[in-house]
């Protein structure tokens, strides 16, 4: 950390930034320049958050060396994750296809959409049974009913399953139901509800929020591994920009990045990262192209009828023809299918 | 609503889209240029949520008239909506004042911020129990030991309490002591917390969301409309922006907007706005230049040794000094203080 | 082109805009509605601009129907521009790489570059030989001395040369040495630099400036055509968003986009966009297997020694496995390098 | 200057490191910490741009610790510079207020606007005879024809003119005819028109680019200050945000920080800044609490038939109207009108 004092900061003053950060163990190295001194200390982070420093006086700015997160870092894990699950291995050579409707509507169309993907190659059924919907007037979800519907479709075909959990108290139900637990991207810094997923053991699958950094996403499934979870799958799905032609921005470089500070697996959502059904085949390939450990698409037996995020659902033949092209691009970057 | 059908679309596909909200009971005027044709429908936009017209083929987009939000609106309730509350009343002539530290840390600190900003002025006490932190290393507040604090300061002092809730349980808790409850700009879409703050009457106070729209923000008032509670205060704190000055970028325009649109009270939080105690007196006096009902100000008897967010706090002889000169400021816009 | 009307909208306000859109020879249907009156206005939008519909009393918005640009539209031309440039076709099956330095330091410099990207299979050398510059103090380019070294470069190589121009008077200079005049992202509204461009007839390559939108990226282009300069290249390099781990967020959801709005090649420039050397090579598979029709990346012999954006340079051993690596990419979406 | 090597960086690379750093006279200061080494430099920062130290092997990241601007600096000069012009000082006690249409449209539109204005109580005429529009197709401007006309209204009037000027070749021109020439907000980072600009003496208007960080645009002073011109007056003038109610986001934090880093003068153009007509009077009294030096507003006589940005324009009665209030709110922060 280093602590950069104002031009004009009297010695009073750095020798209080001093004192408090030997106080908790720090190491202090001191840099005084003809306008300015410069203190650099040396110690765990972590303590370092509630000392206060950039509101003392005399002190102009503080600059973090060391990274805020520990557990999710490269430094602490060199080897990629690999979370195993009924056979599917995600973070591993093989990239993991997660495919579905946004929401879970009925039997029929969870058991028509879980065939059709399994057909196609998929290895996880997702499906939303509580919605987080922008108006208290849209479809909010059919509830446990829904994670019923996608219980009995993981029997029918083998497929493993993920679905959404927006509240602490709903974890233990929706965790009865589901192999991976999501987590949306208006609730990533939802920390009441991340404490609550760290005390499980089931994977988690924590989607970047809207207008995140990589730096808060990463102390988001921090959360989860402090908390003793270290089954965390982290999923792009695209940033709040200016630009209005898509829903959001793919931030794909946020695979190399995510790939080179963490262990963690990374996978990117093209349907909700663009919002457009046309644009979903592009970004699949250039998630894979990029890096990515894995794939979430909407898909749904009839778009135009969906209940919700229709326009960019692709319908189940062209998933199909999709999952074909996605093998020749994965194959080019050593990957499987 | 207007449905723009692609140029190429076909008679079966506008006729298609027709059938749809006739169905729910629209009305049509249908218009055919010479390269495209375009729908209008009249009727319920709340019912049309469902239709997934922005999926059928041949339409190119859907472009909403009417706006999302009614309970919220100025079309439904014409004039201002005054929260009275011990005496204090927000939304009136009088900008109403909400002062205090970041987090509730110890008996001793609030009891000297509660009586120092009662006497210089302030209307409600602030001061954080739950905290919602990015680092889980970082202190996460005195929880309920926090909450009978505050309850305690506001029985010396007379001054209302605002802490904020975090988790649609704690809601019946915080309930209990505080006299406004806050839902943070983290939270502004944790919709399960937004229904449980509907079904309670006691006021709560809105913060926008890091990336909210102002459409958005007034979507999540709706939800607490559409649950019964009236009682519902904005509060503009910053928006993320790609300037890296200050910590948010404050967007007062907001104010007049937003008392434009809607018949709510609008205050604003510069501490958190800017995050730097420097620009805390200037972003008030333009806050209430601009229109704001009231404001939300961090103060802290010793900034540099706060908890939490001491680079933006007052400390008590500041924040007496700038209520003097918001007092000048508010009456050149016929407001008191 | 619609036109909405105010919920208290007058008659005679409704009047006044069908009057003004009939005048210049717009077609009009009307709809009222129980709250409100919309109008549909049929016509050629670029006529409309000067019209002032938005401010007249009693209307509410305007939503625009036709897109803004027309040479640049698909409607406008179906199949792809291919631009031809001594035996380089751009736009075509094969991806065509451009590499080279940030800036054109020394005759040594150019000459081993040159060299060495022929070698490693890419078609262009790119250099700038005038450099925008944030700062007055910083390295801004050999200018005319360093047109003159890549012109020689060419001669030895046989590469074509592209280079940026940042001066409408400079175009004729530029255009005398250079074979694609590029516009970098500070200059995309350069209006008088785009008029000047587009009296030539020799290849732009036009960046997307860092904030600037799709529409009005393809509005400069339309600046470009509608001069009767035809030949024109799209140059996606990130735009600013809040992240600040990147320099800027790569929108390669712009390709499929562009691809679908316009007839002109898009290339992809991952060295600007992300700012580090470590992301390029991910950044650059991502681009070609989302459709792109080329890449422009930064290449120097001596990275840590670069007058300008060493650390997003790769050295020539770098490039030469790039190369290799992407030739495989490029064939699993049926391209060639 | 902080220079943080990798946690991995072998002692050659540090070397390497320190070694450039003095062979261009800086003074080291190394601390080697357990897990990394941080470098501490201390010389001129202006030099050090073209050492590439962010390319070099083992550095992770480089901190600057002084600021990138000079001559606008605080530091530089403390006192606040006053730019004086026919008996208009801008950056004293009274707030300057600029108005007038958009664009020079007609002589009778400048006359009637000049008079109106001059009324009310404005000390400068604006208007724009070179107009960069989106649109190839919307209005360009009078150009010459446009100049002639704000010089005769100035005669009138005794009003001082500013207008923007898009073009280095077109300084010598717009500068026979203005008083202030302006720099519009897409030629923020036009270097050569900057430089062009820095060689004259009149002072110019720079407003703040669309995404142009705070830093940028001081520096982007710093372009016209190290050319010698001295007159510099800043203008915020909204940023591009996610927002889409509003055509750009006010930065009204922007003034106090900027007056606290420079001495130079700022103003703020709420009409461009919002977009919407109905929210200028607002950030007009924002401003001037906020402690802008002076106002930018448009005025039109017939905002409705304007030919460019009628949306934005008040009319001159709600000029004056605003006048009167603006009076109060300046008085509140001992400025005057």
């Amino acid at each position: 950390m280093i602590i950069v004092m104002n031009p004009g900061a009297k010695k009073e003053q750095v020798d209080e930034v001093i004192l408090r950060l030997t106080q908790i163990g720090f190491g202090i190295h001191l840099s005084e320049g003809e306008t300015r001194t410069v203190i650099g200390a040396i110690g765990d982070r972590s303590k370092a958050y509630s000392l206060g420093l950039e509101a003392m006086e005399g002190v102009e700015k503080v600059v973090p060396i060391s990274k805020p997160f520990k557990l999710v870092s490269r430094e602490f894990k060199q080897e990629n994750t690999i979370i195993e699950l009924n056979g599917v291995k995600i973070g591993a050579e093989k990239i993991v296809v997660m495919a579905g409707p946004c929401a879970v509507e009925s039997e029929g169309q969870v058991k028509l959409i879980a065939e059709s993907i399994k057909a196609a190659g998929a290895d996880v059924l997702r499906g939303g049974a509580y919605k987080p919907r922008t108006s208290p007037y849209a479809f909010q979800g059919m509830e446990e009913e829904g994670l019923k519907l996608l219980a009995e479709a993981r029997e029918k075909t083998g497929l493993c399953i993920v679905t959404e959990v927006v509240n602490p108290q709903c974890v233990p139900l929706v965790g009865k139901y589901a192999d991976i637990l999501q987590v949306g991207a208006r609730n990533m810094q939802n920390f009441d509800l991340l404490r609550e997923l760290g005390k499980i053991r089931k994977p988690v699958l924590l989607k970047r929020g809207l207008s995140a950094t990589i730096e808060e996403w990463l102390m988001a499934a921090e959360y989860l591994m402090s908390g003793g979870n270290y089954n965390v799958i982290l999923c792009e799905r695209g940033i709040r920009t200016f630009e209005t032609y898509t829903r959001n921005t793919l931030d794909l470089s946020a695979i190399p990045i995510v790939k080179g500070l963490s262990h963690l697996p990374v996978i990117v959502d093209p349907s909700h990262g663009t919002g457009q059904r046309r644009l979903v085949s592009s970004m699949c390939k250039a998630a894979i192209a990029a890096g990515a450990d894995g794939l979430m698409v909407e898909v749904h037996p009839d778009p135009e009828r969906a209940l919700c995020d229709g326009p960019q659902s692709l319908n189940p033949i062209q998933f199909k023809e999709l999952m074909v092209e996605l093998g020749r691009v994965a194959a080019s970057v050593d990957r499987t299918m």
